[in-house]
């Protein structure tokens, strides 16, 4: 059977998340229908990672297993036409046969985005978290270096973890400023639940005066979600990019 | 009685247009509800102009005259408490008497987004029109040139049109590009109804080769909308700017 990889972005403000789930609006049912449609047969998709209800992707992997024989320079514009306009497929390429969009991957970028005008903006309100607070973005920047390397974030990680195993590795975390939209974005090995939404939310207590640069090496330390700061609201947070090998680099062109 | 002026933005997806109608969603339903409630009479909301359903406003201006005692200052945070997301007061002055946000203004500036991506983009579907092709947008912004000035725009507008004199004044209009975005930008003392949106739907003609330069004059000379390109969608279409004479300048900082 061949094996396809498809990259798509989506506007998660109307689903209940990436996973498949009963009674719920999810990307992969809307997947899983239109690939069924374009293939002629049902397959068995498997997505880089899951993603939280309201959330975004961008560069978001899949790949799914197939006997049809449509090229895969024209799988997006088949794909699309049978997904809502809220999803869009925007690259797909024949793999080789190991290749799995969540196992063979080997880190992740998110970002967040704040926006802190004064008053909300209507084109923003289901792309980023409202705060209308001034932020020091060199401070947040600062501090957020804190969590760069190798570290056990059982502090930012919600109730609903089910990973044993809560040390991961951030091998960036920049904040910056454009205008009045702050980005946080983070790179690392992979992200426990909530762990970005739970981060960030913690670096707006450091504007807040809640947490210093000192305090935030503790809150890592102590291995208690209680001690780290708010959950950031899903609006706000986008699946940015998947990273996969060098032996992959072929099928992902402009990735990096 | 106080004359109060505010300065609004919205998201015109979920709306049909701007002016109040029986059984439907509109603005300036959702605003007299909301000054209603703060102010704690009813109003008589005056706005700049009419909107299409699904078309936007950055800058749209409305006055109503009230007993309220309410600083101004005050007035953008009370309403936005009463306004759903898609809507935001963004200022608000004291007007002198007479003010009036359509008779006193004295133009205003349009503004469309057109994405030409090859595969739509799920963040832009509602703020954009797709349009997967290529676009010379420097002969297009050439082309536009040929509306800049008085003429007569019977040809740019729809059925609809109640105005007798069609005769309008456009003192600019400029194509411009930023990566896949391109965005035409036209200021004028008035425009017709639909015609900002026949006028880019003309341009985009030019792009598939159906209008040269020499052809949009006679267009224009035609006098006959059946001569003119299609009306592009509404989704692009964003009322930008009210501009209004010096005599208010001080009410609308940052205003130009």
């Amino acid at each position: 059977m061949r094996n396809i990889a498809i990259t798509l972005s989506y506007n998660g403000k109307n689903y209940a998340g990436y996973q498949i789930q009963k009674n719920a609006n999810t990307i992969m049912a809307e997947l899983q229908k239109a690939i069924e449609k374009v293939m002629g047969e049902k397959t068995d998709v498997k997505g880089c990672s899951r993603t939280d209800s309201k959330v975004h992707a961008k560069g978001y992997v899949l790949n799914f297993k197939t006997n049809s024989t449509i090229p895969a320079e024209r799988v997006p514009l088949a794909l699309n036409m049978y997904l809502p306009e809220d999803i869009a497929v925007l690259h797909a390429a024949e793999v080789s046969e190991e290749f799995h969009a969540r196992y063979s991957s080997i880190g992740k970028e998110y970002i967040y985005k704040v926006y802190t005008g004064r008053y909300r903006d209507p084109f923003m309100a289901d792309f980023t978290c409202h705060y209308p607070h001034k932020i020091d973005v060199t401070q947040l920047n600062d501090c957020a270096q804190i969590f760069v390397g190798t570290h056990d974030f059982l502090s930012f990680t919600g109730k609903k973890n089910t990973q044993e195993n809560t040390v991961r590795t951030v091998s960036s975390f920049d904040v910056t400023q454009q205008g009045d939209t702050i980005t946080f974005t983070v790179r690392g090995d992979g992200f426990l639940y909530n762990m970005v939404r739970i981060l960030v939310g913690t670096l707006l207590g450091v504007a807040e005066g809640r947490f210093s640069k000192d305090s935030l090496g503790e809150v890592l330390k102590a291995k208690n979600r209680e001690c780290a700061g708010k959950t950031a609201p899903p609006q706000g947070l986008y699946l940015n990019k998947v990273f996969y090998g060098e032996e992959y680099s072929q099928y992902f062109p402009g990735q990096s």
